[in-house]
């Protein structure tokens, strides 16, 4: 089994700007994914793992064997600690780290069922917000997740983590915000846009036939198209003093509020 | 007017020790809050300011004495860019930070009307947890917000931070498991845990009357106290990959269905 002890070493290097730079992951087409249950989720969610990477002192080399499961297309790399170290964007020893291939995410890839429900994100610019929301849509288990006109790349390793692994779990198409709200009306998915202009109360509207939920940054709010385009404009009723709500919180409401109508 | 030039002076070297330790908090029973638009919100819940500090070339003088506003209990004071960023907890460049002094958050000092909507958290870990919680429930207006077993102080700068200002708006008790429980009890408060033990679905439960919405940290869950005592445990069905939601999430969910059963 190939061995690498130092950081210095040009494929940990090159490793290491894949979680650095969005453009050296959108180039290899290839991001790293730590923690052993980040991993099964990926490979539940049919990623193609290229490297699996471990510390013999911190992940029992039986368990890597488990995981590759007698793909030999899997290359095994034992590291040193002060290597993982240099990989690691969490915080953890685990000790187990992937090297994986990305997903195109195109919208005719998409495979919904009848009466689908979907969270549509338009230019969420925080990963962390997205991982937040990628999570809150695997507990919910909705159809897919579209992220409009995005601002970050969905490997980011603080998206990958904050999703605690729900990035893999989730169905997830990107597109423009054109694009999406035309394969919205061609499949006859009413969308609803989270807004304060010309909005009515979330509970007050069904989400029981096919439909899509959308919303955009706390900062500007969603573009004109979806507000003029959708079938209604909602808005979450603020009763305090502060005149906006975290948006994963938002979209968790208005979520779960669509899932309480079809009896979850 | 007095003016700091120096971090090294020993007041503000007092005002550093506020930020960082929840000790010198305690003991002086002050901390410090950043930025204009959460000082008003302390001033408009009451909090008492003891000290103003700006930088002239970052804030105009005369919205400083506006904030006063003739209160000449409040000592202005001049500081430099520099002192500034040795006490800036945020990264932020508004150039005015108040000295104010802490509530004691007693639940004898609770003013409920008479059909009150609570959430009860206990054991929360993360300061931007708590935060994100009182800005939903700031957003939902609901009656009073309970800390049980505190493990973070409330005026913890990240909380602060985190709540966007919303720790000032919100009515906040903050006492032992079973301090809260005796008041829940003795109020005639019926309480709602949200756990996975003898759980039922969230949304089958009538939160009309007067009700207290209960949650507790990730890891380990609400103590059996809670648990026992509840008039139902709760539970937001998880039908993904994923068995746990963020406890922020999880408050703002519940939190939504009671008020959208209350009529908002």
């Amino acid at each position: 089994m190939k061995q690498i002890t130092s950081s210095q070493n040009p494929f940990i290097k090159s490793l290491v700007l894949l979680q650095e730079k969005a453009k050296a992951r959108k180039q290899s087409g290839m991001f790293l994914i730590e923690g052993i249950r980040e991993i099964e989720l990926a490979l539940k969610g049919k990623y193609q793992l290229v490297t699996l990477l471990f510390v013999p002192e911190l992940f029992d080399e039986t368990n890597v064997k488990k995981l590759v499961n007698n793909n030999s297309e899997i290359e095994i790399i034992e590291i040193s600690r002060e290597v993982y170290q240099k990989l690691a964007y969490r915080d953890t020893t685990e000790g187990i780290i992937a090297v994986a291939k990305t997903k195109s995410h195109l919208l005719t890839e998409l495979q919904l069922p009848e009466n689908p429900l979907l969270l549509v994100m338009e230019s969420i610019e925080k990963p962390g917000n997205i991982g937040a929301m990628l999570r809150t849509c695997d507990a919910a288990n909705i159809d897919a997740v579209l992220v409009a006109d995005a601002k970050t790349d969905l490997y980011n390793p603080n998206m990958v983590r904050s999703s605690v692994g729900c990035l893999f779990t989730n169905q997830i198409a990107v597109g423009t915000t054109e694009e999406i709200i035309e394969y919205l009306q061609k499949n006859n998915i009413n969308f609803y846009s989270a807004t304060l202009q010309n909005s009515t109360s979330y509970h007050t509207q069904d989400y029981t036939k096919p439909s899509a939920l959308v919303v955009g940054t706390e900062a500007t709010g969603l573009s004109k198209p979806w507000r003029e385009k959708a079938k209604q404009n909602i808005i979450i009723p603020m009763q305090g003093e502060i005149d906006s709500m975290n948006v994963s919180v938002a979209a968790a409401i208005l979520l779960f509020e669509a899932k309480r109508q079809r009896g979850f």
